[in-house]
């Protein structure tokens, strides 16, 4: 029989609520009966390890979630985190760079709704979560509404559906059907690798999401406030102002101080790609690396960790020309991306 | 026989191959083409305002372009905007809000390839826009892919497909079938009121789309530089860090200042909720402004756009409690958000 191992960290899963709104319980209670409930074929410990509101995730409990995982893993067979889901997705991907190379399954799951309400989807979703971990199947996923996703390539759309997320630009790597959890059998095997975990990260990479009329002074200010990296979502497939208030000065600004400029899309779906149009050929000129078709939470994350890795500008340039963890389809010889 | 004016503003769907990438044309020449070649059952103007790639429209062509609808708009049955892909629903959302009550409709289109390709998709989408500007339904719209969009509710969602766009949170306006474009008889009356235009914004608007390890240093920066107002994509259903790195301490330094700070979702769809959890109640009583279901695109360019209008804080609050454009779908007495 499978030994699996489910983390606990908060979130509405394990909400209840309290004076200000829902608030997760301490302890596992709530997780333990559902879990019980679902009389899993598999042996299942429970050990919580946070109570957190999803949206107070931070670089902090990457890393204490990491270590719990590295310290599980030679005891189970796989292992269930559940978490909010707000955060969950930045999670999932940060955690798949830092523990590249996991021999087991480590499997995301949440809740839309607290298990404590009659339609959750709490139960149904650590069931599918439960079925991922005893796959065998190495690797860092979110199971969610029935479907598995690849942890570099989930993104939150919903607020309240229980379809929360989606694989972006990335086939599902499960879908549960009346055969029970299908796994795509089309998708490229990992590379085999030992197990180094690797949990250095830099806290200090911002997020500009564009919009018309953006000012470049508030990227001209970062370096000198202590930040390493800027990951940009720039128009469509990778635009931004070059007249009147032109980004792309400031970006090659950042790049002689030795500050790495990810540019990625602001559209949920498919590639950016810089070569398309003047804008973006401009930007790569000055510096600016290329996102390809990273979701922002994978973007912003890998910058985080390559930046724990390596302080050296060009170092980083050449861990995003890099697919660490499924998180970039990157271009083939001879295509412009 | 109606007439319709094109104004013509540049983008891919006029652009061809240059130096550096696709570059917009000077005049009108691929959409005359193109408009002849569907042999309209309308009169068609064409009038070139701009020669821009999307990603370089910025406030100050919002206001030009508004201009040259009100100039138009005593002479024609309709009016069609071509338009840069990437930055097309920022316009539409505040063109939306600067001509609220036009009595004819304005209908956005562009085009994932330009009309010079043998698989471009748009001459398809003048099709549709040409269409919808005969409706006589008054309104600002985004037709695309042979569909129709209210113009406070599109979304950029795909780099490359020709299904580029998505009505956020409201049914489409539209829809083109074997019957010919089909409209929504569903939805909402406009209220009739005098079209009296408001073009008049404030360009220093700052919008944060939340990271895990967010840190509000920048934040408290804003009201030095000039910033007037501030719109945070929160997590989830508007969550924010409120330990170690607590952002709503900022946002009710934001408030104490005058500065607006609205609060919606980086989730694509669905209502944000700051009631639900205990950091969105916070964030409340610190003075935060409820986005509702506001798309980015429309929070953003209507906040813009409140603060061309007022200057006060609170009356920037009343008019986000306030559907201008069919941009937000506000509570109704007794629910929660």
């Amino acid at each position: 029989m499978r030994k699996i191992l489910i983390l606990t960290t908060g979130g509405t899963i394990a909400s209840r609520p309290a004076g200000k709104g829902l608030e997760p319980e301490a302890g596992a209670t709530m997780v333990r009966a559902a879990v019980d409930a679902l009389k899993p074929a598999c042996e299942v410990d429970i050990q919580p390890i946070a109570q957190l509101d999803g949206s107070d995730v931070q670089p902090e409990e990457w890393q204490a979630f990491a270590r719990a995982v590295i310290e599980a893993c030679p005891d189970y067979d796989g292992i269930v985190i559940t978490h909010g889901t707000d955060t969950l997705a930045y999670t999932a991907a940060m955690l798949s760079y830092m523990l590249r190379a996991c021999p087991i399954p480590v499997v995301f799951t949440g809740a839309q709704a607290p298990l404590s309400r009659p339609l959750s989807d709490g139960s149904e979703n650590l069931r599918c979560a439960l079925a991922m971990a005893q796959s065998q199947k190495p690797g860092v996923f979110v199971a969610f509404d029935r479907k598995v996703i690849l942890g570099t390539r989930a993104v939150k759309v919903r607020t309240t559906g229980f379809d929360a997320f989606k694989s972006v630009n990335y086939p599902y790597v499960g879908e549960v059907n009346a055969r029970g959890l299908v796994l795509n059998a089309h998708l490229p095997k990992r590379p085999s690798q030992l197990f180094s975990p690797e949990l250095r990260l830099c806290k200090r990479v911002f997020l500009i999401k564009l919009i018309p009329g953006f000012n470049p002074d508030v990227v001209d200010l970062l370096a000198s406030l202590g930040y390493k990296g800027v990951v940009i979502e720039a128009f469509g497939a990778g635009g931004m102002h070059v007249i009147r208030r032109d980004l792309t000065d400031s970006l090659e600004r950042l790049t002689r101080q030795g500050i790495p400029a990810v540019v990625c899309s602001q559209c949920l779906y498919e590639h950016s790609d810089l070569n398309l149009y003047k804008p973006g050929q401009l930007a790569l000129e000055k510096g600016a690396i290329p996102g390809y078709d990273m979701t922002t939470e994978a973007a912003v994350t890998k910058l985080m960790w390559a930046l724990g890795q390596e302080a050296d500008l060009e170092a980083v340039r050449k861990i995003f020309a890099t697919n660490f963890a499924g998180e970039a389809t990157l271009p083939q010889a001879g295509e412009s991306r």
